[in-house]
């Protein structure tokens, strides 16, 4: 991928789908749209965006579909990780062909307790395969939903094996020992790490990292967007607390439930509330309580636009 | 599925790959031949079948080819779980439409902490978009693996909602614990426990057990068939204890690999050895303590020809 290396905030984008369950190509393309007037780039198909529940082709459509819409692919690092190889190398090679700026890609994740070998040779297996120079690999740590962690020793194996391939990491785990560890081993060499949490930046900037992919980007881009610019500035820890005010906003039942549903009200469109089976949507108490707390921090969506029903 | 009720062993047959890592139908073919002469069915695209490793469309492929060569439908009992909906919903309606004696619905296993609500959407989404009196489904609880459990009281609720399309489970969670509460409180309601491992059966079919879905019946099918025929007999005791002994040398260190490796050394078929990434194969001393226990025990596949090489 000759675009250049991904820097700042990225939203892991929210996957819109219709009462049916359908995926709404329309819906996400507006999404995408409104995240890059933000200064969001577009991590496609993370965890966040309920990728896991789409089938690989849907996966494909829905991408097929953003880059229709005209949308940069160099704005652009979608998930591609799947549990099985052929599942990987579909979605990897079309992200490539693309000229998508990068590829997140889990660990398979099903078998526990594999070892170091058998996810070496499945990332070896995915980059020799694809056989693109253009390919640029994040890998994709969170444990505590994969239940494979990405190690230290592992990245080594790898960057050591293909450093032109193996791009970066996206840590997950919420463990600052870890980031740190892995921006003071790995980032002076040009490996990005990215934290999952806008909560970091303060801690994580200082020392190498590329920026941060965040849920809460998909709401909060601006404000994450400004902390990341900022950090180092007189306003720096008031920027940091203000962004993890907001975030902590979405913790908990579910972040994607939360996430969709103030994107459903601010939005005006109910249907962004719609999560696929295992998620579930907030119920009414916890939609009211995420509002009133939304008003309390005087949230807002700068030009957001009432979108229209999907297709 | 107007097949009557499985009954006895079945195996989660062994997927066979060739040195490229394609999945390979005619040593499929070949094996599932055998395992129904030994009076196994065939629970394929199981735990230890890589299922996880195999796409969907791999899958579909690999079971219209078993179809295509003649094997019994009414013998099957094939995965089709997945994390999204859509590929359970494939698969699923591929194997009704074939006739399999049901259908073995792992949970989505990615998103973890999801909710009782949730994970009995999925089911519901799932048998009512197939929508064929004909579907039989099992549950498939293995907790260790996929994280997520099926627990008794979602397993009431679907039953209370689906008491025909909901026709058992296979509790591969090791714990007699469970699966004795599993058997007290379901088995007299015509809903099958299946233990997954053969080393239960003594204590579980006095309970009501339908039989096992074993790995090692992959390679011991006869014995363990015996056990479950011959149980409350004056050889009970002796079947068991058989049966254990030889269960016992594939517990490590990878069992999918242990048991491929043996297949291979014993149908003369090296490329049986092959498993796709992340699981590994076993390494050149792991074989020899395979293969030296094995003789010890004296261990025979009888009827087991050598099969040619893939396509």
């Amino acid at each position: 991928m000759s675009a250049p290396r991904l820097r700042g905030v990225l939203a892991p984008v929210l996957t819109p789908f219709k009462p049916d369950l359908e995926p709404d190509a329309l819906r996400l393309i507006a999404h995408c749209r409104w995240l890059l007037t933000q200064n969001a780039g577009l991590a496609l198909f993370g965890t966040n965006s309920e990728a896991a529940s789409l089938s690989t082709g849907e996966r494909m459509g829905l991408l097929d579909a953003v880059l229709e819409a005209g949308l940069p692919a160099a704005r652009m690092l979608p998930g591609t990780g799947a549990c099985a190889l052929p599942d990987a190398l579909a979605l990897t090679r079309q992200a490539v062909r693309s000229g998508a700026a990068g590829v997140l890609v889990l660990p398979p994740f099903f078998y526990k307790g594999v070892s170091e070998d058998g996810l070496f040779a499945y990332y070896a297996e995915l980059i020799e395969r694809v056989a693109d120079a253009r390919l640029r690999v994040y890998l994709y740590h969170i444990p505590q939903v994969s239940g494979i962690p990405i190690t230290l020793a592992l990245i080594a194996r790898l960057l050591g094996r293909y450093p032109a391939a193996v791009a970066g990491v996206k840590d997950s785990s919420g463990d600052w020992q870890n980031t740190r560890a892995l921006l003071e081993r790995f980032s002076a060499q040009g490996f990005d790490v990215f934290p999952a949490s806008e909560s970091m930046l303060l801690r994580a900037l200082p020392l190498g990292a590329a920026g941060c992919i965040s849920a809460t980007a998909n709401l909060n881009p601006a404000a994450i967007d400004a902390l990341y610019r900022g950090w180092s500035g007189a306003r720096g820890a008031e920027l940091q607390a203000a962004a993890d005010a907001l975030r902590q906003l979405f913790q908990s039942p579910s972040m994607v439930a939360a996430l969709k549903q103030a994107l459903a009200d601010y939005s005006g469109d109910p249907d962004w509330a719609i999560v696929r089976p295992p998620l579930t949507a907030l119920d009414a108490a916890a939609r009211q309580t995420l509002l009133a707390a939304l008003r309390r921090l005087q949230f807002a969506m700068p030009g957001l636009e009432p979108t229209e029903a999907g297709a």
